[in-house]
Parts: C-alpha cells; sequence; structure tokens
C-alpha cells in the first residue's frame, strides 16, 4: 500500500446531500478534485446517493473515501452529541462497511478514511472516542485524514495507521493552530484559498484568524488540502486550489 | 465454498432490537440454533446490537448470516413500501456491507443473506424487485435464504446464487404453498413444529392453513428450519425445532 | 368561520427544507403567495424550519396551513406506502398538532390542511385512508385543499368538512381530470401558468396531458391555484401566478 | 386551574415504547397511578402509541401530561446532546402540540409537562435551555413537573409557570440533593420505596446515595412521586408507592 502522497492533493466532502435535498454541486466539483471524502448516511448522504458517489468518483479517477460521521441528519453531524465508545466503534464500522459495499461492487478501492465535523472534534478533545474511531479504522489498511495534530498523530502511529495531515483553507485556524468549525468560521473567497496554498508550500506558514502567520510543520511534504463543498463560492474555491496545486505540483512535486 | 447443506439446520432472526428495546431472548436462543439472520439496522438492529449479536453467533459457533429488510423501524418492516429498484440495490449492499464489516472486524465469515419480512414478499411479488435484491447478494457469493420460490430459485441460478430452500412451521402455509405473514398466521406451539418437522422429514409435507397436506418438495435433502424469535413461546418453539432436528439428522444425515 | 374564497387565491408548499438542507426559494415566494402549506416534518421539514416558516407567513399576511405527508424524509413523501388507517388517524393529528403548536405560540390561526404528495394520492385511491385524514382533519374545523374530486368532495361534506377546489397549473392532469405526479408531469413554465388561470377563470376550462380542453367544473366561483415549490422555475411561476390571479380578481372578484 | 395538588399522586413515564417494541406494562400500571406522562415520539412513543396511552389514561381516570425528550430514539433521550436554544423551543412545541392534538381528540385536558432524562438534566445544568423549555411549555399554562431545585422554582415563578416538585424513589439522590441518572442509579426494591415515601411524608427527608438523611423541603405538602416504568420491578413498585401514598392521603390530606 502506497499511502505517502507523492504530490499535493486536494480532497472534498461529496455526497451529503439526502433524499430530494442537494447539498454541493459534486457533478462539477469532481472534476478538479483528487480525493473524494464520501458521506456514509449519518450526518448526510443516503445509499442511492453513496453509490452515484462513489460512481462518480470512478468516472473522473478521484480516489473515494469514507466520510463517517455522528448521527445527525438534522445538525449535519456538526452537533456535539455524547456517545458511549463501544457503540461510537460500532458506528464507523456500520459506516464505513457500507460505503466498502459500494466501492467493492464497482470495483474501485477504498481510499482512505475521514471523519466528518464535529466527529473530528470530539476525537480531537476525548482520547477514549479518538481510540474508538481509530480502532475501527485500523481494520481497512487505509490513511486517516485529519487536520494536523499531535494527539491524532501519535495514536495513528500506535494503531499502526497512516495518518495523512490536511490543510484547511477555507476555514480558519486559531493562533493555537487549532482548527475553527465552519459555523464559526469566516467563509474564504479563492484568491485567498490560491494565497494560503502557495504559503504553505513555500514557507511552511498559514494566516491564523487573527492575520498572524502560523506554523503548519509539513516541512516540504506534499500535503492534502481540504474544500468544503456546502460554501458560498464553493466551485470558485475549489477550482482555485485546483489551479494552485498544479502549478505547485509542477513545479515541486512533478 | 461448501453451500449445501449436509444436514438439516434450525435458523432464527437475531439483533431485531433497537437501541434500549428488545425483541427475542437472543442470548439464550443462540444455544439452539445453527445459523443467525442479524438484522441491518433497517427494520431493526443497531450498529451495537449488529456487534453484539455478530460476538453472541460467534462464542456459540453460530453461522453469521444478514437480515437486511426495509426501511422500516416503525413498522418493523412488515409494511408494503414502494422502493425504487436502484434503490432497493444500494440499500441491500449498504445493510450487507455494514454486517459484513463488523463480521470481518470479528473475523467470522458471512454465512448467507436472508430477507426479512416484507422485504421477502416484495420479492416474490416483484420480479424487478427480486433482481434488484439479488443483484447485489450476488456480490457476496454466499446463499440466499427464503421459503421455497419457482421465482427465487430459477432467478438465483441466473445470477449463479445458491438458493437454499427454507421450511417455516411457527406460521403458516396457504394451500398454493405460498407463506402467510406473521400478522396473519396463527403461532404455533412447540409440539407442533416438533410434528412439522418431522413430517416434512419423513415424507416431504407439511400441514397448510387449512389442515391439509401440502407437499414441500425437498425431495429428502437438508433444509433450513426458519423460527421467528418474537413468538409468544419462541424460545419453547427453538428448543423443540432444535429437538426434533438433531433427532432427524442422527437417523438420516449422520 | 368564513370559509368559501371570495377571491382567486394561490397556495404553495412551504417549509420543504431538512436541518442544513433547503428546498424552495421561501423568503422570495412568501412575498406573492396567499396561503402557505407548511410540512410538518413527516416528508419533510423540522421544528424550527416549521416555526421559522409560520413566522414569515404571519409577516407577509399570508395564511398558515398545515401540510401533513408520509413518514419518508428519504423519498419526500411521494412514495407509496402502506398505513394502518389506525396509524394514518394518528400520524395526522401528530401532524397538525405540532404545527398548531407553532400557530398558537405566535397568535396566528390554523387556516387550512393540504395532503401532501403520495398522501394526496392514497387518500383519493383508497376511501378508508380518505376517512382517517379527515377524520383527523375534522377536529380542526378548518378547509381541507384537494385536487378536485369527487370522493374528496362528497366524503368531505358527511363529514362536516369544507373541501376547497385547487386548481394545478404547473403540473399535468389526465384527460379523466386526475392529477399527474410531479415526476412524471412536464415541468410548466411561467406563460403557460399564466394561461391556464385564465382558461379556467374564463371558460372553466384547463389543458389535459394531451392537449385537449377538460372541463374543470369551478362554475365561475373562486378557488385557489397551488403551485409547487420545487420546480425548475418555481419563483417565476409564482410570480406570473400571482400576476394573472391579481388581473382576474380585478375583474371578477373585486 | 387548580394547580396545587391536594393529595399526594404518583405519577409513572408511559407510552416509552416505539412501534413493535415496548417498554414498561402500561395498560397494568395505569390502574395504580394518578398522573401518566406520555412519551411525545422523541425519546420514544409514536402517535399510534400516544394517542392508545390517551385513551388508557382516559379509561383510568388518570391526569395525562406530556412528556417531552431529546431527538434520540436509539439513545432513549438519555444521552448528552448540544441543542441549540431556538431548535429547543421550537421542538418542545412540537411535542407538546402534537400530544395535545390527540388528547383534544379525546376531549382529554393537559394536565402537565414533564421534561424527561438528559432533558431534564440538560435544562438543570443550562439555565439558556432551561429558559427556552420554559418559555415553550408557559403557552399551555399548565404545570411543569420537575425533581426539586431551585433553578427551576424560581425560573418557573418568573414565567408564570407552576412548578410541581417530585419525589424521587426508584433511584438515588447525591448528599446534595441531585438526582443520579437512571444508569448510574441502585434500582429500588419495593419496600425501599414504601420506606422513603412514609419517610418524606413524616419528616420531610429521604435517604441519599450514602444512606444518610436527606431534606427534601417539601415542608408538609403534598407532592408527586415519580417511579420509573423501566424497572426491574417496575410493577410491584408502583404497587407499593400506591399503598403508601393511599395510607399517608387518608391520614394527612383526606
Amino acid at each position: 500500500m502506497t499511502e505517502r502522497l507523492s504530490k499535493i492533493e486536494t480532497n472534498c466532502d461529496m455526497g451529503e446531500g439526502f433524499g430530494k435535498w442537494k447539498m454541493g454541486p459534486d457533478e462539477e466539483l469532481m472534476q478538479y478534485i483528487d480525493a473524494a471524502n464520501i458521506a456514509c448516511g449519518y450526518h448526510a448522504g443516503d445509499p442511492s446517493l453513496m453509490l452515484k458517489t462513489v460512481r462518480l468518483a470512478k468516472k473522473h479517477g478521484v480516489k473515494a473515501g469514507a466520510h463517517p460521521g455522528l448521527p445527525d441528519l438534522f445538525g449535519f453531524g456538526r452537533r456535539k452529541m455524547e456517545i458511549d465508545p463501544g457503540d461510537m466503534y460500532a458506528m464507523i464500522l456500520y459506516q464505513v462497511g457500507a460505503l466498502k459495499a459500494m466501492l467493492d461492487a464497482e470495483g474501485v478501492p477504498l481510499s482512505h478514511i475521514k471523519p466528518h465535523g464535529e466527529l473530528f472534534f470530539y476525537m480531537t478533545r476525548d482520547p477514549v472516542i479518538r481510540s474508538a474511531v481509530l480502532d475501527a479504522a485500523a481494520h481497512y489498511k487505509v490513511p486517516v485524514y485529519g487536520c494536523k495534530n499531535e494527539g491524532w498523530a501519535s495514536m495513528c502511529k500506535e494503531k499502526g495507521i497512516y495518518f495523512q495531515e490536511e490543510l484547511y483553507v477555507d476555514i480558519d485556524y486559531t493562533k493555537e493552530g487549532e482548527m475553527v468549525s465552519v459555523a464559526k468560521s469566516k467563509p474564504a473567497i479563492p484568491e485567498v484559498i490560491q494565497e494560503k496554498i502557495i504559503l504553505v508550500a513555500e514557507e511552511d506558514n498559514t494566516i491564523d484568524v487573527d492575520g498572524n502567520k502560523l506554523r503548519i510543520g509539513f516541512e516540504g511534504n506534499p500535503f492534502s488540502v481540504c474544500l468544503h463543498s456546502d460554501m458560498p463560492t464553493t466551485l470558485e474555491n475549489v477550482k482555485a486550489a485546483r489551479k494552485a496545486v498544479n502549478e505547485i505540483n509542477v513545479k515541486k512535486f512533478p
């Protein structure tokens, strides 16, 4: 399994509608990204949309990962909920397993697992929950994606999981380098996204919520840029990121 | 894959509670059965209960199969619903894949797939739906269980699926040999269950809803006896069936 | 209670999002309609959206009615489901009662009840279900809205309910005068909508799916024009209808 | 509205099944209690069960109150969830309104509102949530039931709500007089329940989790004894409480 990225990539949450309701412009976005994080029916998504999204990723040669979340369609998986660690372990198996069935049916490998929204924050905050989720993820032997975090990195290592650090460019970082939730971030415009990607690639720094430089610590390695599919300017954001990433890859990771 | 049964077996629906609500006495029943049909969260079951049931089956050496149903917790998957065939295909993958994740995590093979309640009747009535479900099931290369039925048998054969015919002894058959739903059947007592199993094993006949003999057509082959876990006398039924099956197996399939 | 309309009006389904997901452009539409049919959480809608929609209707002086549906968020209440009549009666009380609580809190009267999607078709097809729904509706002593239908009209009369006949102009009628579902209709453009309203007002005819004239039978009485909020050109449709209705009202129902 | 109790009463959570799943022995319990707290579909209950429970209360002359909870069928409303106060206000209206519809249809008055499980603890912990729930409850002009609590008592007073203090006898109190959750309490046996009721009635004390006397502070006024319907010995508990309450009422509140 070649886990380490050889180039900078972009990833995007996909399949986050439900039934008749749509979220992002998935069909268009899929043309500009490298990796799709596919919602698994808990915070968004339904079986038919999951399968449709798997097929769309396959068509565009985009890597297909699982995007499990908290069981909260109403709150889009962005509300805090207390979950028993045993329940959490089972819920992650349930969601990733359901997606894997669709990938297997389409002959597409599971590329990675990326926890959604409040599940990410819950794991960051609570090592018991982090352990439950990573124990479930470890069965799949694929990288786990997440915002750069000491607790994640060390626990992934212990469990034999490759932790793929992400860069966030359409939401904010605190000055301590912690991710700010979508609800509390200022939505970014395409120009800012482009600048931030270039800044990280060139000097390993981004700009925090106060406008100051913040060391990211990728140390020259390729990284994965996460873009949200439910922003006011999502499609423009993704195109801008694509352009910036392509230019840097030509120069630094040919 | 050894698919054909070498002995008569009993199977039982398991894990059909939800959250704090329980259905059958699973812990006790698991000691008396050969195959567990594990609910996958659509008509009943939740991830934690699925995992618990998988572990219980593993502990007792009971075969673990998937028991997918219609998305209907309120109606326990026993109400008619119109489902788009594409949605149905995706829903079956979702449910079986979710269970498979738990089986994989526990190192237990998926033994079979058995459609629940109205899903069974829907498939029997509508060949398009039957095809959608069996297309999804075919990815798993395990037997599909169901009440003896021409349409099922021939379509399974076309799709390369082994169709394991079942005997129902705690609900009724019409004189045409069709299964009567649980709601419309007279619940059976243990003695009747025992008699019916012996009758089928000895002369390939059961008793229909009118009290007349009904040819089953197993033609001397081992079969699987299905027992419901939500009957008034479930535990006694299952014990009675176990005893009858053991006695016949000693004589006929040693 | 003044039930009979004194002018032609327009009504529109509102509040048909769920959580983070939106359906129609409710804020804009509310400016152009006379009556809002507010989804009650079964086919769409959630408590917060219901309350928000009630307040929006209040702000614009739009009549607020209940828009109960089948329990089917995934299928948007447009799939056939078998419901026990007793369950149906309780489900209608549940939904309308929940909305009424919000109306009461805002000091807005419940104006009418309009069954959604497949619930409408189920009631039209099955008199037992029709009776269960209307028995629940009868507690509220408000008009029930629906497409012109003999079975509805006579049963409403029996139960002491005023049946407000509607005109559909953005979906099709069969030559027998039956409504075609949204999925099977050709979406209408604003010009056609305008023409159809004028045609009915002037000569009591519309155009059926085959292009032939179809007698509607309003016999010169004011009627309610239903417009869907999830059409490709919803906002334009509603504006066009508003304009046509205003012009006719000036002439015929000043 | 006569709000203050003239006698000691017993109240019990009722209708806490879902679909085919049952919780307590409601039919039997209803014969021994004075007030039923009817689940409203969020933590348990469904429309048909709500209506059935309303009719059962009516038959036995038992007061019918609303028992709203958090939207958490899987966790039975006993898990912590972060809810926006605006969402909470709307959810309470939704649930109580739904129940009120059934009561209105049956000609039974809404007697009281009692928050369930974690909703109770959330309100106790967080004054913004407490305010949101009580704002919704205030529309109904009925007593709100809850374990004795300063924050509740004063806020109810501000909002013009009569706060009916309850005594818990089948779960534990901390030495500070706070209620311990069902999961963390030792289930009580009927004898202990009887003793505790008598102790409170006679000397205004109960026994805390450490076995020490704890002042309750009813100061000789009648109170409402809450009994859970999902305990191992629920029916015996309720009968024992009934007997103790009857005996005290004869003596102290004839």
